[in-house]
């Protein structure tokens, strides 16, 4: 069987029209009216190709082929909404080579063993409904349906309206299918297979997360007229943490990360102390002992900070989830067939999150990486190159093929 | 001779009413409508007295009671404008108190041998039309008064027009009067004298200010997907940076003090690496020389940074000033009349820019401090004791009557 990979390139480009900013980004935020026309596409798709539609109670869409038992189907997909300005590829790119792998086998009149289904989720970005990757938490149970459906968007609609005025309320129970196994086929959204020259991913783990809001709070004194000694320099806090955070990551090594994305600094005047600062600190590891390691060292250097510089701290858990752990067998095989089709592959972590990491609470789950260029995403210079995009469908196609071969057994 | 030091915090009081904000604080920028009317108060004030009133060409107003001998004044005084929310004591205490010692004079029916002065200088503060001390700075012969007339406020008119609306274009040159001496009663607006219990500073000399504008422009990345070493982090580069401009400081001592004030990354997200900060560094020293080298070790620490974090740098004068040195002798005196009628006393350097920096260009000029509640000034909070306004104000009427003695000859 050989993919038509032209189809996904100008499926992938004809998605990209719908919303396309001045940019030339997308813009289908979950659920507004160009989300609905991305997904009316999609369906379309998956009705040309055969497949029987269905939607969930929380808008997910699955396409399925049926095979020769009856039984769990294979499953494939990610989501097509995205961010304010974003890339064409983010979702998109597993969505639509999903399809495209069950295309294959309906267009080479191959009848599967297991059912076949491409997937969409609702709402992984966040944007409008917080939290992101809500379609497939729900899904997997980790939300109810109900208290997802009383949502409020940033635009004052409720889940539920909007799911309505889309016409994607559907009657399949969230759940009601526990797949076989999961893939999701993405880009990478870093730079690490880019700079490494690999052209797959076998993702094994998505990162933990640990997101902490840290306001200092000093003394606002005048720049000229306040002795070094006597100030209580919320902004010096403030940066000593940013170097702390920094040492802390690279103290536990081995792919802990540790980012100070915002600082806001008051009164931000030239000539004026920084009375207080908010700051954010994000740390992620695949390992969840090491990044609790990491959130102590936190604790330990701003009591430090504080006692060092006069300053006094409010902190706020932010976000915070453990790492998740995909199934082995699954990155075995995902390494194997990369290993044969395109020999440049490594094991990897996802710093980002995903469907598949809810998913991977039902059913086994792994994820297929592509390189990103510059590790740039969420950007409308989002890019990957054809042949990069190529090798990972005919992953997938692979990895799919060998699953309804009995793999997992 | 007894100073009517009820009538000093009748005055202050009288004028806060004026522009008074919801807060409690003073809103007289320069050349409102706000401003005008405590011009015309403060005028009515000197005509009681019966001093002649001249306004210059750049609004400046002299409020002059003649001497026995035909000569240069004793000038003393300060300005009335203030800040967005400002405090009832920044320049009017020194206004109101110049005033209040000629009156004594009068009140006691004694003629001085010299001119005495009180001047109220215009736009001190920079709040509508910059540069600050814009008054002292023309009528010191800094800047012509063409130049200044066409200056733009902030609303859009020019400082010109403005002058003709609120009735205070004068026709007296700038400049065409030369003190004797020039000395300016204030509030310190730091906290030092409150800190070490002292009543009056003796003011040497006024800091030189040297402010950069710095920007680093790293790459914006993904907080989760971008290993530590692939990044280009500009908000660690910027910390760095922050640690360094307090570690010159003190590393200079002696009065010199470094102050990182506004802080904006972008794009100030929590979970992406800070691509581009925008920081200022404001150095300060009344020493030219040590001054000239903290630049010098901040030029050396940015291109250090620069190297070590893989950033590169966009760099700013945004303001230079070099030091103010008072006249030796003017200073000399105020610490021995502060000496002797308060005991606790200290020479010391202002932090702050004032109107006697412009004017110790063409005359003697010096500045007696009183202590500021908590260092507090350009707030609402400002704020100093009765017992203090009133020790400044008896040193003031001494070093004026010591002045008219013949102190310098």
């Amino acid at each position: 069987m050989k993919l038509n990979t032209d189809r996904i390139h100008d499926r992938i480009a004809a998605l990209a029209e719908i919303g396309k900013t001045s940019e030339g980004g997308a813009r289908r935020i979950a659920l507004t009216d160009e989300d609905k026309l991305g997904r009316d596409l999609l369906v379309s798709w998956m009705k040309d190709a055969g497949l029987d539609v269905a939607i969930d109670k929380i808008g997910n869409i699955f396409g399925t082929l049926k095979g020769e038992q009856n039984g769990s189907p294979i499953m494939m997909g990610s989501h097509i909404d995205t961010v304010g300005n974003g890339g064409h590829l983010d979702g998109c790119y597993g969505v639509i080579s999903g399809l495209e792998v069950i295309t294959t086998y309906v267009e080479n009149n191959i009848t599967p063993k297991l059912d076949l289904c491409v997937a969409i989720f609702t709402n992984e970005e966040g944007v409008r409904f917080l939290p992101d990757m809500l379609g497939s938490l729900v899904y997997a149970g980790g939300m109810g349906v109900a208290s997802a459906h009383d949502i409020v968007s940033t635009d004052g609609q409720t889940l539920l309206e909007e799911l309505i005025r889309a016409n994607y309320l559907g009657t399949m129970e969230c759940g009601s299918v526990i797949p076989h196994a999961f893939i999701e086929l993405h880009i990478e959204q870093g730079p690490i297979l880019e700079n490494e020259n690999i052209f797959i991913g076998a993702v094994e783990n998505v990162q933990g997360i640990s997101w902490t809001g840290v306001t200092f709070r000093g003394q606002a004194n005048h720049a000229g007229t306040t002795p070094m000694h006597m100030r209580k320099d919320a902004g010096l806090a403030a940066a000593r943490l940013i170097v702390a955070v920094n040492e802390i990551a690279e103290s536990i090594g081995d792919g802990q990360v540790g980012t100070v994305g915002v600082i806001s600094p008051k009164p931000n005047l030239v000539n004026v102390v920084p009375g207080e600062v908010y700051m954010t600190v994000d740390l992620r590891n695949s390992d969840e002992e090491k990044l609790k390691a990491a959130e102590f060292m936190l604790n330990e250097v701003i009591e430090y900070i504080c006692d060092e510089d006069g300053v006094r701290v409010d902190m706020e858990k932010l976000v915070r989830f453990e790492p998740v752990k995909f199934d082995d067998r699954l990155v075995d095989l995902i390494a194997d067939v990369a290993k044969e089709k395109v020999t440049f592959y490594k094991r990897m972590n996802s710093g980002a999150g995903h469907d598949a990491q809810m998913m991977a609470r039902i059913c086994p789950s792994a994820m297929i990486f592509v390189p990103s260029k510059d590790g740039i995403s969420h950007n409308p210079k989002e890019h990957t190159s054809r042949k990069h995009l190529d090798s990972g469908a005919e992953v997938l196609l692979e990895t799919v093929m060998r699953l309804d071969d009995g793999y997992l057994g």
